[in-house]
């Protein structure tokens, strides 16, 4: 066994031994620690920052703290006999934004790892050679580790300013800066027009940023869902008052004053003030590169294979579970085993209003995969469970079917408050229910659910 | 072909001739006419009083557009940041509940029928010989009917009073005069703890019937739901304000002047004041006699299989297609050809502030019926999706399933807004999904989904 050489590796006896070394703590490399401990393996984990990563700091979590608010006083004022106060409270909602963010502090996470049981180690970690990790300690200090059977990279990934002349010097905000913002600007600019940039623009348009301008290179927000999914969302934009600009791109970006107002020129010769830039990131996974003789595992954003907490967090099952089989030399190819939900039905809420919820294909991208396919829509907002919901409740969903097989490979809702009836045809898709067995499954009276009996009936069942 | 004698009976040649004959025109006979039609039969529905049924003007519809501003209410409560203006408005919950009955007006259900294309008959049919029904017009004419192939019976059922001295002459609120309400009485009380007594009851006391008191039998509300169902109930109507008195009978009912003031006795000797009576009915159902030579159907409450709209529907989905595949002496064995899910996983709803939803069986009734079963329960309110919606979000998911083949033979979750997360449970019972499938049918994160994972996980996987 050889040290690839590396400044400061640690290759002496004294190296502490763990069966697996997880490298990264967000809720990726904990599920992965978890699974194998619960396999009988010894487990250390390792994290830089905050236990518990970006999706609970900077993500996920303080997002829809920001955003649900927002949600919740859109269906106020679609039901008659309710009506708020005022405006949504901003001080209220960044500071139960804080609670859900634990202030910041990483205790419980640490507390969880401790509790596996597993070790915690605070710092950098490197691979430093075949099962060797050396972790830089806040302090300077480092600390070899040796890994008996594998290594997890579960470093997530860093966000990547696309390359706008004055963008990157303007400090745009990312999903960190605008998930930990204390002071919304009143007026907001944003670059982008992808999941982030939606949700983050308009929470902070509902909390105060009421001069919001998205520029988006697209003919439509989110370029990656079904077409209908990204008209809606602009409609709902423009009919709340932000301003949308499609077909438009950033070109130049100035801002003389660090954190002062900022001006950003487009590529039709206007420009829009404001006082806040966010930009929609693009993801700079890491991907890991293969290692021949097997104990090097990366999972989550470190793989790039789909970049939601999620589907992180399920490769990271699967990957304990298989370190620790094959740690005893057991099967390895139990059904849990094998991560097929990434091609067959990834699922996806983005939160904004409407939320956006769909798992698996879109119509083109199965078309480009060449299925045979049928796509069937139908219009949300006139099923019955839809109409007891308040005045004005739209939306519409989608089942891309595989005709061949009869069973789903993609579904989208479109409408207020349907995240949950995603994992319906989430269910559907990756267990590939045949639609003739979907057909038996009656939704209940009067429920929004209800669209899937529509479906069905505008497939011809 | 001899005719049953019956008052009135029509036997002239001049009885008009449909291929089906559907007596019952709310969501199950209309429901059954539309499949016949699309078959490929001809059609009459003949109906007595509202096209579109019970469901449309008197129970489900109306109850959800009373029921749904007290769920939005409470979740404004448990949202920091929003705060509603005043208690909600009554008179606007009453306008826009008239209007989700249409102001008790069919005729878009009239013109949906004839557009089918299938005949509508105002009147009160009764089966006047095989293949036979006689139409009684609201102006007292009489009309001859004949079926070549088939009679659907979809009548549905007659609330029944339960005996209790006193109450039928106190005439007491069905959900009929409950969903009708036009003033909602100060002080309200309500005698049993089902489904129509718990929903009605919570929608009267947060539309003004402040002193709300709820005498139940059992040792919880909804007897037939999981025990923790009901428990979290009673929490929720105490936390409410709602005087719910467990254990307790009716003895004797007590309402001197005619919708005045009304005095109920309990089993312990006390007695409750109030200004309006409720009362849980008994459903009345009338079960079809067998007719031997095949041409007469019931569906829906009519048949007493299962007295919930959604199943009714469905039953008369399958009916239509059965009798239009016998008509044309097609096979009638296709997958959608039989009633599976009456007794697979039938799902329902309850809308009360906690919701509670459920599909297949209960534990006690899995036991009951043989099946060697294993229950996991989690607690909704822990999971990441709920601690955004708000303060306080709490809820709980049970999971039953088939040790033997490792499928799902019910699920039940209670916890707020969560009626569309059923229909995922409601497609892994009625598809019996393996376990080991719906493990790679991911959650989407931060959703209240997520607590299938955890589900899941408490299980074993």
């Amino acid at each position: 066994m050889t040290c690839e050489t590396g400044g400061g590796c640690v290759m002496t006896d004294q190296a502490e031994v763990f069966d697996v070394i997880v490298i990264g703590a967000g809720p990726v490399g904990l599920n992965a620690a978890a699974r194998a401990v619960r396999g009988g393996l010894t487990a250390a984990v390792i994290e830089e920052r905050l236990a518990g990563g970006e999706c609970e700091y900077y993500a996920c979590i303080p997002s829809k703290a920001l955003l649900w608010p927002m949600a919740l006083a859109a269906e106020v004022n679609r039901m008659p006999g309710l009506e708020l106060r005022g405006p949504i409270d901003t001080a209220a909602v960044l500071a139960r934004r804080d609670e859900t963010v634990s202030h910041l502090d990483d205790s419980h996470n640490v507390s969880w790892v401790k509790n596996l049981p597993a070790t915690f180690v605070r710092g950098h970690g490197r691979l430093a050679g075949p099962r060797r990790v050396e972790v830089t300690a806040p302090d300077g200090g480092s600390r070899g580790l040796r890994a008996r059977h594998a290594v997890v990279v579960a470093t997530g990934s860093d966000p990547a300013i696309p390359d706008v002349p004055g963008l990157q010097q303007a400090r745009p905000w990312t999903n960190r800066e605008a998930t930990e913002v204390q002071q919304v600007p009143k007026r907001l600019v944003a670059i982008g027009g992808g999941p982030v940039a939606c949700e983050m623009s308009q929470a902070l348009h509902s909390l105060g940023a009421l001069a919001t301008t998205v520029l988006v290179r697209e003919d439509r927000l989110l370029a990656r869902t079904e077409p209908f999914a990204g008209e809606m969302l602009v409609k709902s934009f423009q009919d709340n008052g932000i301003d949308v600009r499609l077909n438009r791109s950033a070109v130049r970006v100035e801002r003389p004053v660090p954190g002062g107002p900022v001006t950003v020129h487009t590529d039709d010769g206007a420009q829009v003030d404001a006082d806040g830039l966010q930009a929609e990131v693009v993801d700079d996974s890491m991907r890991a590169t293969g290692i021949p003789d097997g104990w090097l595992y990366a999972v989550g954003d470190a793989n790039g294979r789909n970049l939601l907490t999620h589907m992180g967090k399920y490769q990271a099952r699967v990957c304990g579970d298989v370190i620790a089989a094959r740690a005893k030399g057991l099967p390895d190819d139990a059904p849990g085993m094998r991560d097929t939900a990434d091609g067959r039905g990834a699922p996806q809420v983005i939160f904004t209003e409407p939320q956006v919820c769909m798992v698996g294909r879109t119509e083109s991208q199965a078309r480009a995969d060449g299925f045979p396919i049928r796509a069937v829509e139908y219009d949300i907002g006139t099923v019955a469970g839809a109409e007891v919901r308040g005045v004005g409740y739209t939306g519409r969903a989608k089942l891309v079917v595989d005709e061949d097989r009869r069973v789903l490979l993609g579904a989208t809702f479109v409408a207020p408050d349907i995240d949950d009836l995603l994992h319906s045809a989430t269910i559907a898709v990756n267990a590939e229910v045949p639609l003739d067995q979907l057909w038996h499954a009656v939704p209940p009276f009067p429920t929004v659910s209800e669209v899937w009996l529509r479906l069905l009936e505008e497939y011809g069942l």
